[in-house]
């Protein structure tokens, strides 16, 4: 494998990155084949981990009793969200679709391990978080190999931590870091869907870069890449 | 875009995915482009966030004055670690290369800031946890557009947390998630360090896999994603 990108693979690349979405409707009634599901599930492998120590794991889950059990979770979670919020924006958020769990084919679990290869885990002395960092960075990997092989994935978060340990029969020490589900898609939207409704809008690069410190918008080592962002062409 | 990837398109992805490395040696004098370095910024923006919140900032340092404070802070992290553990461990853990803070062109914090569009944010209420995660995709787009870009990335979290507040002026309520060190290289190796010195094994794929419940191994709707992963083809 030559080391350099060609511009055709930096496309196929950059087409993953910004074509992405998270995905809650269109779901078809497609299964996954098992050839695709394993490269996504290779390529979440093959994520960056802290002190090679790979702390992930996956559960696949078809069962339709544990999805339900889910879909009763997120019910619960989202209504007792939708009190932390008054009218209009109460409505607009109960209108909103945030989750596909019993229409997508496969659920999936990821977990963290803080037990694997350890007790001494090298870079996670001083900071012991990078070891569910690596979990993220493995979610990432899967979320967008998912996007390549036209696999829709849409992230789970108003969800019972507890009621996962229990349906799932996670231990103790093991962390539910991510509830997904997969499956084929109708279409991709071109925009995140909180973008589309309006419910918040996309920032401009420049509104997240910092230059040497924080809030620091000027720095004269930095004129030109601030120009750069600013125009905000990708 | 056409939503569905052709071969060479995933090819470019998936190039990506398994040519990234954490890169700690091999950096070179050679600037990054502002172009170059641009383009690998919106990568880290376009990740998925949690309820859109895009609670990410990305810190860009050159000045020698802060690589050398953070140096320094990794310094007295490591020999701290270095005590956690016992000969012969202890000798080939110090003889490993762990970062390239002063020899790479550009440094990267970034952080995660949990007040950005709250207090209400959707997706956060059941899990707030999710927010920083957010952050972690970012890291990992960043990480892998720089290798599209032929970039490498080290991720250094050997450090103090409280050193990176005060050397970045960052206030109370935001989180230093990840020091990254940007830099052109003379190559990349073909497996992660700490597997090619041996210090740990790449796990297979069915190591990590379970079916439906946490530690099952076995379960008749996944037999042909079963023998498919045992197989350990990607």
């Amino acid at each position: 494998m030559n080391d350099e990108f060609t511009d055709d693979e930096k496309a196929g690349f950059y087409k993953a990155i910004y074509s992405r979405r998270d995905v809650r409707s269109h779901f078809t009634q497609e299964p996954i084949n098992e050839e695709t599901l394993t490269k996504i599930l290779h390529a979440a492998h093959h994520a960056p981990s802290v002190g090679f120590s790979q702390p992930w794991n996956f559960i696949l889950i078809k069962d339709m009793k544990t999805k339900q059990k889910v879909k009763e979770s997120f019910q619960k979670e989202h209504e007792r969200a939708s009190k932390l919020v008054e009218d209009p924006k109460r409505s607009e958020y109960l209108s909103l679709k945030l989750e596909g769990i019993m229409e997508s084919d496969v659920n999936v679990c990821v977990t963290y391990d803080p037990t694997k290869f350890g007790p001494f885990i090298i870079g996670t002395t001083s900071i012991p978080e990078a070891g569910i960092y690596s979990v993220c960075g493995a979610i990432q990997n899967l979320w967008l190999a998912a996007r390549a092989e036209n696999i829709g994935l849409g992230w789970v978060s108003i969800v019972s931590n507890d009621v996962l340990r229990k349906e799932l029969n996670l231990p103790e020490h093991i962390v539910p870091v991510a509830y997904l589900c997969l499956g084929h898609v109708t279409n991709f939207e071109t925009k995140p869907d909180l973008e589309r409704s309006g419910w918040l809008p996309r920032l401009d690069l420049k509104d997240v870069i910092y230059f040497e410190k924080w809030e620091k918008k000027e720095d004269e080592s930095w004129n030109i890449i601030k120009k750069m962002i600013e125009s905000n062409l990708k």
